[in-house]
C-alpha cells in the first residue's frame, strides 16, 4: 500500500507540528509513560484530532503485553475515542475543523468493491492491519522531543492529546452525544452489538448463548436483546457478572466452574431443548469456540467467533460435526458493521434510548491516571474505563 | 429410539415374508454376493417396496470398504433407488400399494420441530444414524434362508429386490418420471444441487469454486448454474473431467497437478480478483476444506463442506482467519433439502427440462452385474451407474 518512501517527519504547507502529551508504551506490560511528543500535521486525506476522551479496549491490553512482533515499541496505543478535528490535510472535504468525530480502526473508503457492497465490511483498498503507521502513506506522525519516531496503533493511537487519523477511519457524529458514551462505539460495544445484529442476524424470539461476559459479550447481549432474542444465556466463570449482565438482557447464567460432570454445551443443550440458535465466543480461546459450536442447535445453529486468540492458534473441529450437523461457523471483525453506514444507526438507537451504553462505563479516570485503567481491565474489574484528556 | 425389543422376524397379520434376491455384503471390500433372502412384512409406519432400479453412491463404497464399526456384516447396502409399494404396514396412509416412491435416507417425520421448521432438514424425531436396522423399532426385516439376520443400511438397503422402508423415509413421486433418472434424486444429485441452492443460497451472477468433480461436485455445479452463478470453477486432478463438467455449467478448470509454485487458492484468488463467493468441498479431505476456505472471498465468502472424510478427521483452521476474514463455514447433509417439501421441486425442474439429470447416468447394468458398478465407481470411471432389478 505504500505510495511513497517513509519520511521521518512529513509536513504540510502552512501547518505546524503540535507539541502535546501522550501516554507512550515503551516496554511490554510496563506502565505507559506520559511524555511530550510532536504530532505532525495531517497529510492529504488525513485529519489531526484533539482527543476529548478515550476508553480502554482489550485489544490495547493485548498489544501492550505482547513481547514479539507485531508488537513494536515505543508506541502510542488506544483506539476507542472521540475527538474534535483540529486541522485537515490538503483536499480533505469529509470533515472540517471543529467537527466531532470518532476514529474507527476499520477503514471505510466508500469506493472499493467491499465498501460499496452491503455484504462486506472489510475495505479492500485499505485492509485492516496491525502495521504501526498510517494506512495510506506507511509513515508515522509522532516523534518525541529528540526526534525519535513513536509508532502508531491500528490507525488511531488515541492515548495522546492529539493524533492524526485518515478520513477513511473517521466518522463525523452528532456533537450532542455525550463523549464518554460516544467513544464506546469506536470499537468494543459496536463489535458486540454488530455481531448479534449484522453477523449473526439474530431473529425475534431466538435463544442466544454468550461465552464470556466482558464488554464485548455484554454488547452481544445488548445487540441480541435489541434484535428480540427472548432467552440470552451468559457463560462466565465469575458469578458476580450476572447482576450487571441482567442490565444488558442476559436472562440465564451458566458458571462452568460449578458444573459437575457436565460440559457447558450439555447444560445449554438441556436448558434450550437442543441448543442455542446463536452462540458467541467472546473470550478468545479456541477450546471455547468448540464448546460454543457444540452448544448451538443442530439444523440451524450459528457460532460466531469474536474473541481474539493468540496468533497461530488453531480451531480443531471434527469434520463430521461440520458436515452432519447443519451448523454454521462465522467470524467477523468490528461485528460486521460498515463504519460509515451502520455505526450511525447505533448512535441513533442510543439517542432514542434503545441502546444501553451508560452501563458499560464503570470507571472514569484522568489522563495522568491512564495506568489505573490498565490495572482495572487486566484484573477484570471494569467494563469500560473512560480516560478524559482534559481533566 | 427403541420402542420394543429386537425380534428375529417381525410379522404382521395377513402378510407374509417375501423370498427374493439381494446383493449381500459379507466382507469388507469383497464382491457382493447375490443371495436369496426373506423380507419380513412392513410394521406400522412402514412400507415394503419392490425396487425398480437403484444407483450406486460413494457412501455405499465407503461402507462397503469399511473394516471397523460402524461397518457391520452381513449387510444389504444401497440407498439411491426408486421402487413401487408392494404392501404397507398397519395404519399407513401416506402411501399405498402401487405408488411409485423414492427412499431418502434422511427422515422427514413432518411433525417434529425440525421438520416443521424451514431452517432445518435434520429430523429430531428420527435423527440420521448409521445404525443397521429400521429407525422406528431398532429391528431388522432381512433374514437369509437359514434365519441369519442381515443388516440394514441407512434405513434403505436398496440392493435387494424388496426392502422395507419407514414412511418417514419415503417420498411418493410422479410415475411419469423415468426410474433411471428419478433414483438419482434419492441422494447424490439432490445433495449437490441442494448444497448450492439451499445451504449456500448461491446468488445470481456469483462465482463458485467446486473442489472435486465427481457426481456430487457436478451436482453442485448444476445447482449453482440453476441459481444463476456466472462463473463456476471446477478443481480436479483429472483433466478429462472438464468435458463432462461443461454439461453441468462448469466454466473454468483448475488442475492442482499442473500448478507450479502456486496453491489452488492462490490461482482461484487471481482468477476471481479476490476469491470465489462460494466454495464447495466435495472430496472429503480436511486439507481441501482448508484450501476451499482460503479460496473464498474475504468479507462474504462461504465454504460449504460436502465430502465425507474419515471419522475422527479434524479441520484445523487458524482462529485468526475465521475471526478476521468475514467468511462462513457451513456443512449440510442431503444439501440442506427437506425430503418431502424440497425434493419435489427438483423433480418438477427435471420434468420442466431445467435440471440436467440425464448426463449423470453414465452406465446401466443388470442386478446380477452389480459388482461392475462397484468397479466403475471405485476406479472413478463413472458418475452414476444405474442397476436395474428386473433385467
Ligand atoms: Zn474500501
Ligand atoms: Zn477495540
Ligand atoms: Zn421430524
Ligand atoms: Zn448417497
Amino acid at each position: 500500500m505504500a505510495m511513497e518512501d517513509k519520511p521521518a517527519a512529513p509536513t504540510s504547507e502552512g501547518q505546524q507540528s503540535i507539541r502535546c502529551k501522550a501516554a507512550v508504551c515503551r516496554k511490554p506490560g510496563e506502565p505507559l509513560i506520559i511524555e511530550e511528543i510532536f504530532v505532525a500535521p495531517p497529510m492529504p486525506h488525513e485529519a489531526r484530532i484533539r482527543i476529548i476522551c478515550t476508553s480502554l479496549c482489550h485489544s490495547d491490553i493485548i498489544f501492550w503485553k505482547m513481547q514479539e512482533p507485531p508488537a513494536i515499541f515505543p508506541r502510542i496505543l488506544g483506539h476507542e475515542a472521540i475527538g474534535v478535528v483540529e486541522s485537515v490535510g490538503e483536499g480533505v472535504t469529509e470533515v472540517t475543523k471543529g467537527d466531532i468525530v470518532i476514529p474507527i480502526f476499520m477503514a471505510d473508503c466508500e469506493e472499493c468493491i467491499d465498501c460499496k457492497s452491503t455484504k462486506s465490511n472489510l475495505c479492500s483498498k485499505f485492509p485492516f492491519d496491525v502495521k504501526p503507521w498510517m494506512l495510506r502513506y506507511d509513515t508515522t506522525r509522532f516523534t518525541n522531543l529528540n526526534g525519535e519516531i513513536i509508532n502508531h496503533f491500528i490507525f488511531v493511537s488515541s492515548f495522546s492529546e492529539y493524533t492524526v487519523v485518515d478520513t477513511a477511519n473517521l466518522l463525523k457524529i452528532d456533537p450532542a452525544i455525550p463523549p464518554n458514551r460516544a467513544c464506546l462505539l469506536s470499537c468494543g460495544v459496536s463489535t458486540g452489538v454488530g455481531a448479534a445484529w449484522k453477523t449473526a442476524n439474530v431473529e425475534l424470539g431466538s435463544t442466544v448463548a454468550i461465552f464470556g461476559l466482558g464488554c464485548i459479550g455484554l454488547a452481544v447481549a445488548e445487540g441480541a436483546r435489541l434484535c428480540g432474542a427472548t432467552r440470552i444465556i451468559g457463560v462466565d466463570i465469575k458469578p458476580e457478572k450476572f447482576e450487571i449482565a441482567k442490565k444488558f438482557g442476559v436472562t440465564d447464567f451458566v458458571n462452568p466452574g460449578e458444573l459437575e460432570n457436565k460440559s457447558v454445551s450439555q447444560v445449554i443443550i438441556e436448558m434450550t431443548g437442543g441448543g442455542a440458535d446463536y452462540c458467541f465466543e467472546c473470550v478468545g480461546m479456541a477450546s471455547l469456540v468448540h464448546e460454543a459450536y457444540a452448544s448451538c442447535r443442530k439444523g440451524w445453529g450459528k457460532t460466531i467467533m469474536l474473541g481474539v486468540d493468540k496468533p497461530g492458534s488453531k480451531l480443531s473441529i471434527n469434520s463430521t460435526d461440520v458436515l452432519f450437523q447443519g451448523k454454521t461457523l462465522m467470524g467477523s471483525i468490528f461485528g460486521g458493521l460498515k463504519p460509515k453506514s451502520d455505526v450511525p444507526i447505533l448512535f441513533k438507537r442510543y439517542m432514542d434510548k434503545e441502546l444501553n451504553l451508560d452501563d458499560f462505563v464503570t470507571h472514569e479516570v484522568e489522563f495522568k491516571d491512564i495506568n489505573k485503567a490498565f490495572d482495572l481491565l487486566t484484573k477484570g474489574e471494569c467494563l469500560r474505563s473512560v480516560i478524559w484528556m482534559d481533566k
